[in-house]
């Protein structure tokens, strides 16, 4: 890698940082493009080196969400060989959030409805078309997941798509009203909103399954 | 009533009825102001006796929509003894709605955000601050029933306002997907969704406490 992309792809990681920040805590529609410009300290047409617009760079926020959440997810489901211990630790994994994680996920409920609606920019259309896959691939993952938890008897039977969407619909209604300033903190949040996605399971925190 | 604030209220409803399709359907955003005059068959300038702005009619929805969730959980609740009957009401009632209800709640959930950002017109930031309020009002009931529920014994001791949260969190995550013209139904979503908002709760859907 050459010193000059070393560079752009510090500033890369910048901008995205600076984004994640305006867009969580104000919003992406009231924040503008050259407020995330300012805030790297680079003029704004610099900043189109990096994104086409706006837009395209919520949706890279998006898209490396995504791919984070899904690595995290296999990576702790593929640790444990017990069901109940994997989805206890992904339930707590949830939690396990810096600052920056908790904006960005509040960026993630927030604009999730801007993956449904098509762009006519084609850079733009691409990259929310890979989220709105990402998110769909996620959700298929924890069904997978859960499926194969119930044929081990490890948590009821049930519809493992409805359930995946019902623990994951829980979760993300969190970030809709939690704010990282707040004072009620991210372990207070994890004890109580953890055991109640474990509960949706059918699943008590530290005990036997609960039908 | 004269016949002409009659027909006027007649109008009205008409007018709503359209928003809540077009809203809930195609999205707020996406609804052009004209197009619901065109539904009613009206002309736009007619459209401004009755609301100032497409976004004094969609306050105007939300508004209504909350008053009718409080009545209806007000009256339930009021109606058994028994706490976790109550609950159990509440939970089955969530998921009695008609195709405009259901449209109603997508249109709640997909705009709960413009709630929280300030209107420079009056009339406006009048209707938006009562949408607000209501909301509050509305999980402050919710979490003062689960609160009684508590001191009786009837469900696990917990934090009532999280609860309430996690609870209405889960109900509202659910109209973030479903569309009624979907091949699953509403008593399907009842029986599913239903019993895991019991679940959230610690309350099984036909037997004892569960903790």
């Amino acid at each position: 890698m050459t010193r000059r992309s070393r560079d752009e792809g510090v500033r890369r990681v910048e901008i995205l940082d600076a984004a994640i920040d305006r867009f969580g805590r104000n919003g992406y529609e009231n924040t503008k493009w050259a407020d995330v410009a300012d805030d790297v300290g680079i003029g704004p047409t610099a900043l189109y080196h990096y994104f086409d617009s706006k837009q395209h760079c919520l949706y890279v926020i998006l898209d490396e969400a995504l791919d984070e959440l899904r690595e995290r997810f296999d990576a702790i489901t593929a640790e444990h060989a017990d069901p109940r211990d994997a989805l206890r630790a992904v339930c707590a994994d949830c939690f396990a959030l810096s600052e920056r994680e908790v904006l960005r996920n509040r960026v993630l409920v927030a604009e999730q409805a801007l993956l449904s609606g098509a762009s006519t920019a084609q850079r733009e259309e691409q990259a929310r078309l890979a989220g709105r896959e990402k998110t769909r691939a996620l959700e298929v993952a924890w069904a997978r997941f859960l499926a194969d938890a119930m044929r081990q008897g490890a948590i009821p039977e049930r519809n493992p798509r409805m359930l995946a969407r019902a623990i994951l619909g829980l979760y993300n209604s969190i970030w809709h009203w939690y704010r990282p300033d707040q004072t009620l903190v991210l372990p207070t949040l994890a004890e109580f909103f953890g055991a109640r996605m474990l509960a949706v399971a059918g699943v008590q925190r530290d005990h036997a399954p609960v039908v």
